[in-house]
């Protein structure tokens, strides 16, 4: 029996979302901000509320008065030999979906390994000024541990309490939050990242529920941007869990499938939305290169697959996106207020256009 | 033949609405901020983005070292024997849903009348003080000219033109622009307004596209407030066009149904929201009542319907909203992509519920 009621509400959602995303297109277009200068509080709030990136030709990180700081060397030297926790991945994918063991497909977490910094930049691709280098590693490493590895919101809370950071050596460099940024959204930052990698490794397209004040330090970044409006071009899926993990120290990373209890992870089946046809012809990606002491403001709910060039660092600002009002309602009415359908299942997929490349 | 599509879209459309207006509610309530002072432009940027109703204790209009300042001898005295254009209507309510000639329902625009302001205060029901007062007019008369009567965009236009006002005397005592609300929005006002009348005259309930500045310098206001997201409930209709008039100069004011090419207007037909039973239990009207020398910040596309208590002098200054981003999109949104029922549709009225008290 065909569930007509079930069908039209189907296509009516479709509807409403296309004619959400058709309106704001045609309101904002694909342009994006550039500013010469960081903006003012009063400025960036305004800037928050129109919720468009905006690329800032400055960096949130103060220049150090060495030529060498932000290279290989110098970080090595600044951290020593404390270990840091490394996202290592077989394909650069981490967080992402991934055809697992049978063929399946899997939102596979990266494997985590503790290490020195230097061996860490040691097997990343090319050398300080983007040179391709003899890596020894054939996995692919990705300092992305996303958890205010620099500054995490306990560092803010006056209560005294303790923020260790495996960065600490780093945090004189890096202020612990965009002034302007804090002032005009009157609150900390939840979390500050470091972020150190190659072009190996790629950030799958997905959305935070976080104004995002992100800095390039060395390297370039290439941000692919999809307004939330746009977020149906991008059929997300729900994917069983899997992390990578080796069985001895010295063997090969494989993906092992979590427990049946792990829920399944919802995530966008449009593994590369800039490959051709990747993107229905409703989409209207905005691509975004970030250099090396430039920053982007990224607004909360924005889609972003993000590429990097040669030997990247960076740093990051997340603050929790406003609550009262209409942005959060918002972000959750284009999400969907129901659970998409499953990744592997064949027929959900053909219906609905869902695509994988693996 | 029954169109299951077209209803299962229009359940499909309410549904969405109601669960937009029901997680709006949820995330923020009915409670509405309370100022004591004038926010800086940053904190009121700020709330721009919230988007709520904030009351402010204090008065955009300085005051005047005069204790009769804004009473209706004083406000004479400064106007002299020049006119000014007031609106008039038999029962109070100017551009409202009303009963016209033979029992249809009209969307009725107040007859324009130009007379002193002395004679027009003279109409007045009561004094400067509130008391009620033997007026010799059966009329309501109501100075509502929202064509920004005090400075228009015109005034701000700095090519020179010229910005003539009825109330060029009264300039010197009213602020062009409240600063704090120019500097966050970066723009000037659209249009500031003088608003004088008494409890007879009610503003029945709608939506401006303006973020609105609205300061009660004699009497007070009783607002009626819905959020955007609860438009649905005001179930608007659209009703053809009519004008109060009079056949001389003498007679009667009567309702004069416009040429059926002016195109029907749009309107709740909720004519009382403070009425028992006149809102679903799903609206959730916000009371607030601003004094003399209080301070309402009404966002852009809230709901509104306003009393008067006595006599009542206000200002309101309109600013355009922001076009780029969300707001805009989602305003239509909820307003509606279709042309809603015809008013004087007895099925129409009957199926969603409309309900008229004239």
């Amino acid at each position: 029996m065909i569930d007509l009621e079930g069908k039209l509400a189907d296509s009516f959602r479709c509807k409403t979302l296309k004619w959400l995303s058709e309106e704001y297109h045609e309101m904002n277009g694909t342009q994006y901000d550039v500013l010469d200068h960081m903006p003012t509080p009063l400025e960036f709030s305004r800037l928050v509320h129109i919720a468009r990136p905006v690329l800032i030709k400055e960096s949130t990180v103060p220049e150090v008065d060495d030529k060498c700081a932000w290279s290989k060397e110098w970080i090595s030297e600044k951290m020593g030999n404390n270990k840091i926790s490394v996202a290592v991945t077989p394909n650069g994918r981490a967080d992402a979906v991934t055809t697992g063991p049978d063929g399946k497909l899997f939102f596979a977490e990266p494997h985590t390994q503790r290490m020195t910094v230097s061996s860490f930049l040691d097997t990343l691709s090319s050398d300080t000024e983007g040179h391709e280098i003899d890596n020894q590693s054939w996995e692919v490493h990705y300092l992305q541990s996303q958890n205010g590895n620099l500054f995490s919101s306990r560092y803010f809370d006056m209560s005294g309490e303790e923020d260790p950071s495996e960065f600490e050596a780093l945090r004189e460099y890096i202020p612990s939050d965009v002034s302007w940024c804090s002032d005009a959204l009157d609150r900390t930052p939840d979390a500050v990242n470091l972020w150190i990698g190659d072009e190996r490794s790629v950030t799958s397209i997905h959305s935070d529920p976080y104004e995002n004040i992100y800095t390039v330090i060395r390297g370039a970044k290439h941000f692919t941007l999809l307004p939330p409006t746009e977020g149906w071009c991008l059929k997300e899926r729900r994917y069983p869990h899997g992390t990578y993990a080796r069985s001895s120290s010295s063997s090969a990373l494989e993906l092992v499938p979590s427990l049946p209890s792990v829920p399944l992870v919802r995530w966008s089946s449009v593994t590369d939305p800039t490959a051709p046809g990747a993107l229905p012809s409703e989409a209207h990606p905005i691509h975004v290169t970030v250099k090396a002491g430039e920053t982007l403001y990224l607004p909360a709910g924005w889609w972003h697959h993000v590429r990097q060039e040669g030997f990247t660092v960076a740093v990051n600002y997340w603050y929790d996106m406003e609550g009262r009002g209409m942005s959060w309602v918002w972000m959750n009415f284009l999400r969907g207020t129901e659970e998409p359908p499953l990744g592997n299942d064949e027929g959900a997929g053909a219906k609905a256009g869902g695509q994988i490349e693996s």
